[in-house]
Order: C-alpha cells, then structure tokens, then sequence
C-alpha cells in the first residue's frame, strides 16, 4: 500500500515534532515543511544536511512572503513554494502561527483538494472536527478538516478520558499551573510572578466541547517555568460512585500514553520528567506521554484527585499522528488507530517491563 | 487597665512583623525581642536606633548561646537575656525555629509561669489548642498555650470558614501553588521547576484539625516565586446544596481579612498585590489580608471554585495578635477578639469606601 | 524663604518615589502628582485618602485623554487638568513614558514657562544639560530642561565619579547584569534564560556623554530577576597609576550614597539589599544608596574591580532632587546641592554610626 | 591497533556524558560504567536496554555500599563490582562526587595500575598535572593522574588561550554570571535573586595555575538559570598591543570549539544555544562548543572584551577525552590529540559549510 503523503506547514516548536512524528511512520512519508523565515531550528536542520528524525531528509518549500535571499545566505536549500508542496501531499499538518492556518485553507488546501490538519491556536470552525486520538477519534474518520486540541487539553483528555471509559465521569475541577515559556523563548517570559487568567480556563470549556456529557470547569495559573504544565484534576463519577485510589492507578497505568512515575522513584517535578527524555536519548530530549505522579492521587470523598504533567512542546505529537490516520482513513477504529501510532512512536514499550 | 506585656523569640521574618503588630496594638506593650545573632534584620533595626512600628522602642534579649561580642560589634545594644524577658511579660510570642519553642516552653515558659503562642513550625502537642482567630477562637480562651496554623492553612481556613458559617461546607480539595521561598533568601530556592509533594497537603490535614466537620484533602506544588502562594479551593456544601457565585463572593466580600480584587482592575497575580501593599505605604510593604480574585470564583456543579492570594510574611500576624486576646482572656468571644486586632492594624477599613 | 512648587507628571514605578522623594524636602513643596488612569498605584493612594510620604497631601490632576469617569468610578478625586497643575508649579518632575516628555515640554512647559527635570527614558536633546548630581551639578545650575541619567548609569557614575575624583580615571570596561522586571511587572519578563544585549551598552556610552575624559565600554545581560541590577566595573586610573583595594574602599566608604556592604555581615546578593531596606521600614521597602560589596573588590594589574548594586527602583530619586536644587538655583555648588538632598532624605545617617 | 579500554565511575551529570564521549571514538572501547544507586538517569539507559550512544551497551558495575536489591528492584542488570571494572580498564574517568575520586585513586586505581582522569570537583593534589586540551596538553601526555578544568575554567580557557597563541596575553578581568543549577536539579536552585561569591573567582585563579604566565582575577554572580553561564573577559596583549574586534574574531572564528554567534542571527541568549542543540539532534540536547556573541566584542582602548556562553553540562567532555588521549599516549601534540577528539565527536564541521 502507497504510503500516505504528508507536509507540515511551519517549522515551529510545534512543526519540528509533527515533521519528525511523521518520518518515525513506516506507513506515511514526509513530503516536506514549508516555512517563512530562516530560524534557528531551519539553520540548524541546514547544519545536519537538512536530516531529520529516522534519516529522513526533509524539503524545505517557501511560504508567500519568504525572502529567499536570507534563505541561499543561510545556505539553506530550498526546494519549491508552498503550492508546489499542496500539491505533492495527501495531507497537510498546519502548524502555521494562530490564524493562518485559516488562510492556507481558503489559499490552498481547499484549492488544491489538500485534507488538513490544524494545531489548537487555529479557531474551532476551521475544522469540521474538534479532534482527540482517544476520546473521539471515530468523528474524525474520513473528514477533510481536524483541529487538535491544545497541549494541556490533550494530555488532560487522555487522562480524563480514560477515567471515562471505566468509571463515566460527569463533572471535572482543574486547576493548570501553566509553563509560561518553551525553552528557548525571549518574547514572552514572567518574573518572580504568579500570574491569574479569569476562569473558567479555556481548557475546561475545550474538554466540554469533546466530551459534551462532562461539565468541566477551571483555575489556569501561569508560572515562571518552561519545563511542562502540571494539571490537578478532580473527577467525579456519574450517579454518586466512588472512585478509589486503586482503582484509578490501575487504569492510568494501563494507558500507553500516560507514565504513571513516584516522587520516590526520583520524579520530583517537571523538570526531572524533561531530563529523564533527555537522558533516555529521544530527539529533542522530547515525552510523548503524560506524567501522572502516583503519590499526587488522593480520594476526596467519592471523588479522585491527581496531578499531571504536560511536556508541552510534544503532548501533541501523537493525536496529531493519529488524526492523519481518521482523516486518512488509514484505521477506521480508535484502537486500531492509536495502536499504530503508538508502535510508530516507540509509545508503551516501557509499560512492558 | 493594664496593657498586656508581650515579648516575641525569635526577630526573624515572622518575629520582626509580630513584634510590629503587638506595637500598633493600644492594649499591648511590647516588652522585647530575643534572638541568637546580629542578623540583617538586628542591624537594620539598630540603624533606625532601635525604633520599630509606631514609635516604639524594641529592646532586645539574647538567647542561650548568643555571642555578646557579635553584637557589640555591630553596636546592637542588649538589654539582657531570655530569662530576664520571661520575666518581664503576660505571654511570648514564639517565632523560633521550628522544635526550639518546645525547648523553650520546658525551659522557660512553665519555670517562669509565662503564657505563650507558637507558630505553625512547632508540633501540635507543644500547645493546648491548635489555634485560628476566625474557626475557633473561643476554644482558645483563657489557656496556657496556643499554636497558630501556617500561613498557608491561616489564609485558607479564613475563606473556608466563612463559607462554612453561612452555606455549612462538607468537604473541600485545594492546590497549593506554593512560592518556595521569601524575598531575601539564599537557603532554599527552586530554578526552573515545578516540584511536587506527595498528597494530601499537610494544609489540608491542619484544616481538618482545626475544623473537623470537614473533609479535606488537597496536592501541592512548589514554585519559584517569592510574592504569596496562590491556592484554588473547591468546596462543597452540605446536603447537596449549591452555592452560587454572587452568594460566596457576598460573603467574601463582608470577611475583614478578605481582600476581593480582580484582575481588571490591575490584580494581576500575587506579584501585584505584594506591589499593591508597598504602595499603601504598609511597612515592610506587608499585607494582613489574603487576596481573593472575582474573576477566579466558578460554579462547578453545586460547588463553589475560587482562587485566594496568600502573602506569607504577614498573614498570621493578625491571628497571633487574636490569640493574645484569647489566651489572656482580654476579649471573651471571636467577634470582640478579631474585631479589636482589626481596628488596630488598621485592617478593613478599605471595605468602607 | 519660599519652598519650591514641585509637580510630578505620570505616577508610575518611578513618579511615585519623585512625590515622596519632594515630599520629604523641607525646601520644597509638592503641588499635585498627573497621570492618565488610575492605576493600582493610585487606586492605594486613594486607600490611604491621598496622603503620601512625610503626612502630605497628594493632588491629583488628570493629563489629556484621561477618563474622568473611571477615576470616579474608582473613587480619587480629582483636582485639575495637567494644565491646572502647570500653572501652579515652579518646575516639573517629568517621568511620564518615553517620549511623552518631549511632547509635554513642547505643549506644556514651553507655554507655561515650566522648568523640567526629564528621565531617562527621554532623548538627551529634550533637555539642556544630560545630568547628574555628583558628576556634573554645576552644568544644570539655573539651567530650564535637565534629563537624568537612567538607574544604571546613576548608580554607576556614583562610583565611578568618586574614583575620578581621587584617582583620576581613563578607561572603565562593565558588565551589567540587569534585573529584567520591577516587583509587579508582568508586561515584561524572563524565564530561564540569560539575554544578551548588543555590546557596548548605552549605559557605558551614557558615562562617557556625562564624564568626557573617561573611555568607557560594557557588556550587558539580562537576568530573570527584580530586586536590582549588579554592575561589574574595571576602572583605570590615568598614567598607569595603581588604585589598591584600600584606597578604593576609603573612597567608597566615605560617599553619602554609597553603602559598602559584606557577604560575611549577611548581603549576600541583591535581594538582601531589598529585603534590609524593607526592614528599616523604608517606605515601599525602597532603598536611595547604591550596595558596594567590600569581598568583590579585588585588583587586576593596576586595575580595581569591584561589584554594585543598583536597586532600579529608588536609585535616581536623590539625583533627580539634586537636579531641582540644580535647575532652581537654589544651591550652587555639588556640595550644598547633594548635601540639601541627601539631608531630607536621611541619605548617609548610617555612614556616622 | 587495540582499542584503548576506559571506565567511567559516577553516572551522573558529567559521567553519563563522559560515557557517550568515548562510546563516540573510534579508538577507545567504554568497558563500563560504575554508580551507587538506581538513579533516573540508570532508569532511563534501561528502558532504552543499557544501549547508549553510537549504539553501545553500557554494562553497570557497582562500587561500594551499592544496594543489589534496590537495583533488582529496578530491573536494572548489573555487571559486577568496581574493583572488577578496574580490572578491565586501561584508565577511568572518574567523575564521582567531589572527594570520591581521591578516595577511588588511593583504594582503587592505584592498587590496580589504572590510570585516572579526574573531574573539576577533586582537589588539585590528586593528580599529576592540572590539565586542559588546548592550553597544556603535552604537560599530560604519558602521565598517570590528570585533573579537568571545571566547565566555566574549560571554557573560558578555550578563548583566552585562544588569544594567548595569537597575541600574547597577560591579563584578563572576567565576569561570571553562573547558572546555579542544571535542568532537572531541586537541591539547589536559587528564586528571584542574584548572589555573590567572593572575589575572586576560583575559575580565575584555576586559569593561572594552568596559563601561569598571565594575571586574572574577576567577580562571580550566581543567577536563577539553568542553560548555560556566560562570562564576559576582558583581555589585555603584553606590551601594551592593541587586539582590534577584527582580529579577535579571526581567532575566535577558526577555533573548533568555538562557535561564533550573533544575536542578529536569532542566538538572543544562553537559551537560545540550549535549543539550537537540541534542534540539532543532539544526544540529550548537548553541545560540546562554547558560543562567543560577536555583536559583544568591543575594544576598551588597547583591550579585548566579549561574552562566551558555557554549556555547563558537556563543555568538558572534550578537554576529558584530550585527557585520555594525552594520558595514554595515543597523540603526543596538542594538535594531533585535539584533533583526534574533534573528529570523533563531530566538532567543528560546521566550521566547514
């Protein structure tokens, strides 16, 4: 079967790791990234002969606007336009700043008969779909346009979801203690400060949005760190049932994308998730998986409390990976879906061990 | 009648505003502070010749161990030692560190027939009661020794209890978005981290301690500021009533400790409150009050969510000072106590206007 | 004699600390403070019924374009239009935004017949005279427009100037590790990185405008922090005189406004400078001296290198009441004109303990 | 040839870095590793089987006081003891916490003829020679004990030795603004404040010890930062010589281990280098390199001055594996044993395009 293929629109913090999720697939190819400027992330791909993840070279094609000249200073190759690359893909991945993406559908996917695929900065109504890999994968099957969800809605639908599936959740509480940065950023930055967003948090409204029988509401905190959200969550079963602490660690601990770890075991924060990727070799020093921390679950009455954390610059990765595959309709299936992108990913092995 | 004589062990960041706050009371005489070693604090006073709040002289006492010719050379005056201060006071405020007050308490405090109030670094078992101005003062009433909650579950159990005398509050799960250390510190800090504590929260417990018809739990989260932890609440009522967010912010609103603020009028997080208070002018730039965001405060289901400002410098001052008043009977009842500690650190009156 | 009428215009982080700094004169008087919204600032003016440092009365008077409804709205009462205030005032404190300084010399202060004092944030040709109190006072005697120096370059000149005066100096090459925000700030900030600005600093460029004979260049680099910035400085003497380390600390010991300080006493970094003038009950916890550290001074060659600390906040009040001494005539040397100051503002008391 | 068999004792920080050092060389053979305890670091080399760089299999020994069973626990396999691992080794990078290696040398290495190269964290007197691959590598070659530079010390050696073979340098005056913990660290950390060490610098009097021709001195300011220090230096040629910007740059621009950088190409900062290399691709996103900013070069009269940028956690890695190779023998010039080690560890390819 002709492997599917895939462009990634922006080479981004975002971007790098859609480009790189997809060359790890044995059944898509990366056709090419598209880009406006020569960025360090662009110099530094230059710098490795344009070679990504898994040994793939990736193309680089211009955006309208691109000044080629700072490109050929850069000694960047360039190896058409933006519309030259609409028309190689199946699909595109838009990781394009918040509303273009808008644009690029009204200039070139739709002209082009390009599906797409949208990142959480882009409004809903671009998408026909507001998409999660786990908790709506089927609506997403066949369709031409998705938006994924933002960093910490995916990771706190995984968790939510999962909680769903087993015990059928009817009300969520959360409080985000947001990273206020990527690292690497200089725009935007807080000092010595504890910032308020007025609630309920976007992410809870979001959550609603996919899983319309939870009723959700949030505090969102921003924080002056760049290593991951941490999210506390409280769920609430249906019809007055208990959740226990047990029963929760047992279902979190089956979920291939949530790393059920222990303050014990040394993951005393965030950070220790972010050098315990580094250290495990991934590109980037990325996670693709939550971390939910066992010593954080805590019954409060019949309701369940818990913390995760979000990696903030690849969360994402996997759903995004998984909506190629509805839109596609490469598997027709949640769990056919998810499975293979997982495999691809390299997620769940550890839960083997 | 006579004024109280009160002393405060330990001149360190909760010693220095204790003693600020017994000096602004008009039934109080300072008599003075003890402490180990000239610190910054020691220096600075001696550089406004000994002057501390509202004109008054601050004598200080060595403790056991103090170093006179460390102080002779930084030309701190002494006035005598520890044994000398108990002697000289109704009731001592202690602010040691943490386990030195139970030392204290063996050594001096029962020799010399003193009363005395400890801070939350203490264990419970040194004191009669575990103490909170607003939840259970007249518990206090007429005894020996008194321990104060922390700052953390100070501010908290203040926007608990009054929710819980008006609507009856069953059960509450918080998170602590804690600031890990005060401005000035050297000893303990946090780059670029969110670290964990494993759950419940040790607020949580204090706050079923002090209020035991509440269930509480809660997970915390350390952060690298330095301006007053943030903690959201989620409370629930009794019998399955609502509590709406007029109602709670109404309640709020009348709480003298309470200080309602939102983020349009310029709150814009914990950093904004502590600027607020050097602005009003407030020595050492301190507040008395918690802050309480409007625009954090959210229905969830029948639950009241709201997020509150802790400045961890200053918040239990005004309840020590309620429990001078209890523990020597000055004032018989919660509403006479807490009303004469406001009037004299000038608290609530902003609510006037 | 008849006291100065002083007006402040803009409210902010530094036109806070000009009132009070007036306030404070003996000499002067502090007609009213203008701003455009009423900011926290002035919301906690307000709370204290308008009154400010030393027991005065703050005016308000709105500027142009101000919404007198949201003041009402808010509570402060009004006095005037910036107008209004214009015409009561012998001379002008100027520290509104950049740029706006200029703008009201042009419609106001011209018309009026207004002297200005501008900050730093103007360019140098608003104003006659680039100034500051201790390098260059007799340039501004009776002079209509001075501009300050910013916190940095006050702060810095300070040392450097008393150095010059004992030593003669040729050359200074600095390193500024600039605070990145001010306690409050969250339109600006930094996280977890160290920002380069490009070399040479305008600071260094700024000594040479105000100190001709001296060759000055500087490296600057911003830091995640608020509580003062920390200046580096190699000064050379001239003619390959030597500078040793004593001599340099009998010249920094004797200067009203610098306070040399050691890690050993317990300064063990800026905010240890922060938090001991909070501790002295400084109002806003503010501090109007430069920290010198005794342990950074260390010789290189015949070179002296030493550290200081630049509490950004405070630092140019002093200077910038030099200045209406200067532009007003009513001293006419250095030596009365800081003398006056530093007298009002109890500058230099503990240099006699 | 056979390849030359090293050991690495300490998985730490340095440790696992100095293990995918020599994994990289085409002449050396990593026999083993040796740590006490199951840390996350050892987590994570087994999820990924004990397959380290270049695809090697780390085999773990365990030194004295390691507990088996908390390693079984674990599932982490073990190889045998230390004393075993010597057994196998021609020499060992021991890069155990500061006084270890001493006690290592005395119990271990010298009673098995192992030759040692020592971290910055052990006192001099452990080795033979105090050593760095650019400034004295014959001093080490044949020898059996080597020291490191610290990561600052390497660093900033690279440049000014540098300088020294091009101009003759006898003076430098540094800066350090120190990051003061690594990512993924919480026992030390520092919140919202810049702190002192005393002058000067123990980096400054290293770099006399190993250049001891020329005189340093400088000022160190710790930072709440985790990606990197930067130290500015500024240089003095013998004779009065005049190093023009140009010049420097020159020398900077062909030195393989320095990269030279500019803010206008998108390096804003220590930040920005921590993301290029892990954009790079690079194992858990190091960089051996130190950057220099060529917009922070400035002449101060007949001196030099710019800013370097030190990746703390890998800048070592090279000068270490020169270490081995001078130690061994295997190269006898410094341009020959450098040269060795660049190659292998891809460094100064870039240099090239």
């Amino acid at each position: 079967m002709a492997k599917i293929k895939v462009g990634v629109a922006g080479y981004g913090t975002i971007g790098q790791r859609l480009a790189d999720g997809v060359a790890m697939q044995d059944d898509m190819e990366l056709v090419g990234i598209a880009d406006l400027a020569p960025t360090l992330s662009l110099q530094a791909l230059r710098e490795r002969d344009m070679i990504g993840a898994n040994g793939v070279k990736y193309d680089l094609y211009l955006v309208d606007g691109a000044d080629e000249a700072a490109f050929a200073e850069k000694k960047i190759p360039v190896a058409g336009s933006f519309a030259d690359l609409c028309q190689k893909v199946d699909i595109m991945l838009d990781s394009a700043p918040g509303g273009v993406g808008a644009a690029n559908k009204a200039n070139y996917y739709e002209k082009y008969g390009v599906k797409a695929i949208f990142q959480g900065g882009e409004k809903n109504s671009v998408a026909d779909v507001f998409f999660h890999g786990y908790a709506n994968y089927e609506k997403g099957v066949d369709q031409d346009y998705l938006k994924l969800t933002s960093c910490n809605t995916t990771g706190l639908i995984r968790s939510v979801d999962a909680l769903d599936r087993e015990f059928g959740i009817e009300k969520v509480a959360i409080t985000i203690i947001r990273r206020v940065a990527d690292p690497g950023d200089y725009h935007r930055g807080l000092t010595n400060a504890l910032q308020m967003d007025k609630a309920p948090s976007h992410q809870a409204v979001d959550l609603m949005t996919i899983m319309p029988h939870v009723e959700a509401t949030g505090i969102l905190v921003h924080t002056p760190v760049t290593h991951g959200h941490i999210i506390t969550v409280l769920a609430t079963a249906k019809d007055g049932k208990k959740i226990t602490k047990e029963e929760a660690l047992k279902v979190f601990q089956k979920h291939p994308r949530i790393r059920v770890v222990s303050i014990d075991e040394g993951f005393k924060g965030n950070a220790s998730l972010f050098k315990y990727a580094r250290d495990l070799g991934n590109r980037r020093g990325d996670m693709y998986e939550i971390g939910l921390w066992e010593d954080s679950v805590v019954e409060s009455g019949n309701d369940i409390m818990y913390a995760i954390n979000i990696p903030q610059e690849s969360v994402t990765i996997p759903e995004t990976i998984d909506a190629i595959r509805a839109a596609m309709g490469m598997q027709k299936t949640r769990e056919e879906g998810t499975a293979a992108t997982n495999k691809n990913l390299g997620i769940g092995k550890f839960k083997e061990i």
